[in-house]
């Protein structure tokens, strides 16, 4: 008997409440009764992105709704700015690359955000920049990029819009789709939204709209006009991935119950007790200038194989951490504190950790992670 | 207290078993774990689909699988001949267009198979055709096109590929990938699979991975060579559909134990039965030269609205069948007997559509459509 923790960034765990709700008959997607609880979803989308644009749910997973983001706003003949901070930034400049448009590469190193001014200077030396492209969090580098301030520096250009990957920082961290002035704003359903994969949202603003009915690249299964079209009846144009928006519907009236300043709050002294847990025992984070809210990466000791030590966690003691990817692979360790998480699994992660690393020859004062994770957590609960 | 019958070709109801097993605990899908589940699917769709070709699982609906195999397996200066005989047959052109390429309609009535000559000559008559694409079964119209025959035809032109949408075809007819010389065959999630919608199946021949390294059309989320890199590692490009592909495995099991002959033999029978059933209460069936093995349509009589007739069947005895689209719309009840449909789900379908049938004002014999239909399912039974 050893019970199982999946403590990586993506997938997160899914509530017990939800995962039955879902097990629930199917329904018909072409009813009233559906369209109800879509109408529903749809909703309470506005109020976890924070925004009265239209949310779309598509089928697929978080790098088809990325795909999507490009194919409708991007004309041909335009210019991509793409923030490259992380795996994941990169995959904004390919998928632009595999339809053609040029894409100007601000790249920082993992764990680095970008600079502002950066990307206001290659604003005002690039003529025809369609959309500037970012992380909220860059999952593969933990870091989170500063989307308010680029959000006000976007919203001067009137032909160049927001495009934000909020995949793993909406539902973590304060994204205000209408505040912070993101155009188009992504989100997956493995993540914050605590729901298998298979489902993304993505809110698009007016600003958005308007340009999508002046852009040229090909596109079918993710035509966002056909889909704004369709949500005016409370349905998808294409059959849409039902027993995860039951889910979701579940999922949002949890969110709503706890409320958005509640959550963050909740997943910021997670987040903080993560990070000091790791540091007390001697680990580098790898974002320290500008961590997410969502998950925690931190360096494994120089002597320590990563790949084994994310093995040793996972095969030993039922702990599945990630690892690294790409340049990063095999050298550091990646803890999620989003979606369904409280207190005592920022615990177990920081004391598998200690156990882990006791067990690779690494010195430190035992409990003295979990002591520090403890001195913030206890913020949580007063007498 | 009232039950309720989802009886509409697509989405058909979800095995108690799977359903469960798709509320387990979430797993991490880059773990050695998840790899031995899916290469265990891997195996049951060739056993399904009657092939020794790779099959891709992509996390979307059926549509963004039918667009997969376009982009992936067209060149742009290829013309493409679509066998259009319903919705989903005019869905092939809508994206062969949506990518500029140019296509050659063989128009059939809705319910009418197409005929395989016109094929034939239609390929003598054209240069430089990429692929024929036709359906299965075309479910708007409930009619089963000659797939072997097309197969038997297309495998002659070097250059020309075999696509077939099977979403309503196989795991209820026979369609035989390899014996039938079909180059890309896609399945849906939501039909014989059982399972809700949100994953698609792609079988791909050695002809199309050849054709695919000399094609030209963009693709990102969608990129079979991609997908077929991480088949060999047992994953997928992109974030695959947990959840689903864990029912799959359920669901795959199930289709072994029960064994594609008897499947087959099962499912003809509920067919069988159901049209004689519609025929006995005086309905003509849709599509009577080549009826879908999946799903029966009939032609409501003429003062009946068929759209308050499903509304009625509905909402007043829990039993949602599928009305007609398009020019259809209004005018024929369509009725599922694929996937997880058994004797009397067939009984219930025929009790409702009599008793629908006498509310509307329909004269007949009560209780001869079901009668007629226990004539047919007796067969399965026997002292």
């Amino acid at each position: 008997m050893q019970k199982s923790y999946l403590l990586a960034p993506g997938p997160t765990p899914v509530p017990e409440q939800v995962a039955l709700r879902m097990a629930a008959p199917a329904v018909h997607h072409r009813t009233p009764q559906f369209s109800r609880l879509f109408a529903e979803v749809e909703e309470g989308l506005k109020y976890l992105l924070q925004t009265r644009n239209d949310v779309l749910m598509l089928a697929s997973s978080g790098s088809g709704a990325m795909e999507a983001a490009v194919v409708n706003i991007m004309h041909s003949a335009e210019k991509a700015i793409v923030v490259n901070a992380g795996k994941f930034g990169e995959r904004w400049g390919k998928i632009c690359q595999a339809y053609g448009v040029e894409v100007i590469w601000l790249n920082s190193p993992w764990g680095t955000p970008v600079n502002p001014d950066e990307v206001a200077q290659a604003l005002r030396e690039n003529q025809n920049v369609g959309a500037v492209f970012v992380q909220g969090c860059d999952t593969s580098a933990t870091v989170q990029h500063p989307v308010a301030a680029l959000g006000a520096i976007v919203k001067e250009y009137p032909r160049t819009l927001l495009v934000v990957d909020g995949i793993t920082a909406v539902g973590a961290a304060d994204l205000a789709m209408d505040r912070d002035h993101i155009d188009v704003l992504v989100v997956g359903s493995q993540k914050a939204l605590m729901l298998p994969p298979g489902l993304a949202c993505v809110g698009v603003s007016e600003k958005a709209w308007q340009k999508m009915d002046t852009t040229d690249l090909p596109r079918f299964y993710f035509d966002m006009r056909k889909e704004r079209k369709s949500l005016a009846k409370h349905t998808t144009a294409y059959t849409p991935a039902t027993s995860l928006i039951t889910g979701l519907h579940e999922v949002l009236t949890m969110i709503r119950s706890e409320g958005l300043e509640n959550l963050f709050r909740r997943i910021d002294c997670l987040a903080r007790a993560t990070r000091a847990g790791l540091q007390a025992l001697g680990l580098e984070l790898l974002a320290p200038g500008a961590p997410a809210a969502s998950c925690t990466g931190a360096y494994l000791p120089a002597a320590i194989d990563g790949k084994a030590f994310v093995r040793f966690a996972r095969d030993t003691m039922g702990v599945t951490f990630a690892g690294g990817q790409d340049d990063l692979e095999g050298k550091i360790v990646r803890i999620n504190h989003m979606g369904y998480v409280d207190t005592f699994d920022v615990i177990i992660s920081i004391s598998a950790m200690e156990m882990a690393l006791k067990a690779f020859g690494h010195a430190f004062t035992p409990g003295s992670g979990v002591g520090a994770a403890q001195e913030i957590l206890a913020e949580r609960y007063s007498l």
